[in-house]
């Protein structure tokens, strides 16, 4: 059974949404230990007691290394001695790399960890890595992110072959910057990998690949835009819709309809991204996580254990890697 | 009044949809020049013959050197020889870059040029540049990139004193690439511009800014995901809607709400982006353009002239450049 350590005090909506959210999870069998100060409200759930606590405008690696008592830094102790298996947490994510950097580590071989956010597309779920753990990024990076993008579609959301892309300005092998250019050459020799070409990101919600590719920045950039447009739309089509009798009627009979196209595109349906080429398993959620989004980022956690993907990782990356064109 | 040459066989819908596009402009008093092979249905508007076309496919400046008689190059030598004020094509975008740095050349002063396409945002339009023009790009061309922004912005959406936001993943000055920590700094020491700080990408269509600056990359990466994930939620919403007789019903009732809200946040609205930097006006409209596009292109390109936005960027930008800290 997996035990999964969970920051009680990360996100907007800690400890409640988070105990409540960690109460779910170990319902459905999951063993979770909070970790968090003395006297929070656990509901029944293990606690870990600790002392400070890493705020969202920390400087990541400072705030990591003077506070190695936090819930966050705790928790990932936890996973690095062996008394957890995987880290939740909806904090700071430069501090969940900071942490992780510094007391999970780098799997041999893995030149940079990636954040791989799982995204419900209309085609079924894709995975975009690196969703911001690497501002900057060179294209032996992304051929790595590649690999890992595999194996998480694999592992996680069970694409037996999954078709992987590069995120770039047109589908053409020569359209892109420097770095696409280059990283392109690099996915296109590794015969391996499943590269299926360029991808547009205007195909990003309808489903451009099963893995896409992009250094960090790019990926934050897509990621957020993302999210942000979704709810734009939904937001300006309510408000067209209210603006009359006529389109209030139409809006109680498409009430149902519009609820289960916003459950479908909810970045919380996976509740949070992986942080990937770690030695110990780390699930970053959102900073404002709901229950619901902790519950789902737990079972996220939980399944990487079972499937081992940090094994998995550590077995094939490396090969993989000295076969590619490094 | 504004002398508009149009390329008539730019873009998937030409000839039929840019001549009725340019026939609905004339008819606002606009004097729009056709450039197209001999026997093109013009309806009556002038054409200038030419031979040869630039398609979709071809290497941009290769296609632009070896026809010098093409329509869409034809048109550029008619803005350049000042037998028209501006051009506007739906053709090949890199062709349309190439023509224009070989034919129109650049302001004195200007590193690069950029495409600002205008965006209607919730809170009214803004300009994104660079959309697409330079995929590679150093910190003192996004600083040009912030002026020919303003002055886009000034003349042409009529915002009297622009807000100019660089595009980045969080607001705080030290979130970014190498890239953006080096804009923000040269942006931050131009006292005259308006910068306001970094924006982030999910507020950019609730309308993060009145100018967002960015690279060419991240421009057209962020441009095309908007553009597509507008279509893909308003798509999926529609297939949502009319799977259930309950649905269908209330989707009768919020047409019109829908209709309205597609036509808000229709690119079509502006019909084309401006290629800031050079010599001579440029406009670029989308390589689907309908007749309405077209036609708002053309308005775009007309209003360019009426304003002076060639001779007011020659007139300020050097200056400018020198007294920010380049």
């Amino acid at each position: 059974m997996a035990r999964i350590a969970v920051d009680a005090l990360g996100g907007d909506r800690a400890p409640h949404e988070i105990v409540a959210g960690a109460l779910d999870a170990a319902a459905d069998g999951i063993e979770v230990i909070l970790f968090g100060p003395a006297g929070t409200e656990t509901r029944g759930l293990p606690l870990v007691e600790t002392t400070g606590e890493i705020e969202m405008h920390e400087k990541p690696a400072e705030a990591v290394r003077a506070k190695p008592d936090s819930s966050l830094v705790a928790a990932h102790v936890a996973v690095a001695e062996g008394r957890a298996d995987a880290v939740v947490s909806a904090g700071n994510t430069g501090a969940m790399l900071a942490a992780g950097l510094l007391h999970l580590r780098r799997v041999p071989g893995v030149l940079r960890p990636a954040i791989a956010v799982p995204i419900p597309t209309q085609r079924g779920p894709s995975v975009l890595l690196d969703s911001g753990a690497n501002a900057d990024a060179r294209a032996e990076h992304l051929l790595q992110f590649a690999y890992m993008g595999a194996i998480f579609a694999q592992e996680i959301l069970e694409i037996a072959q999954p078709e992987v892309r590069l995120l770039s300005i047109g589908e053409e092998p020569e359209k892109g910057n420097q770095l696409t250019l280059e990283a392109h050459a690099l996915l296109a020799a590794a015969s391996d990998l499943g590269f299926a070409g360029n991808a547009e990101s205007r195909d990003l919600l309808a489903g451009a690949a099963d893995v896409v590719v992009c250094d960090g920045f790019t990926g934050n950039v897509a990621l957020k835009l993302l999210e942000g447009t979704i709810k734009t739309v939904l937001e300006a089509l309510r408000e067209e819709i209210t603006s009359s009798p006529r389109g209030k009627l139409g809006g109680l009979f498409i009430r149902p309809a519009a609820r289960h196209l916003r459950q479908k595109l909810d970045p919380d349906t996976y509740g949070g991204a992986y942080l990937l080429g770690l030695r110990g398993l780390s699930v970053i959620a959102h900073g404002n996580s709901s229950a619901r989004a902790i519950s789902n980022a737990i079972h996220l956690a939980a399944r990487g254990v079972e499937h081992d993907v940090v094994g998995r990782l550590a077995a094939r990356l490396p090969e993989r890697r000295s076969s590619a064109a490094v």
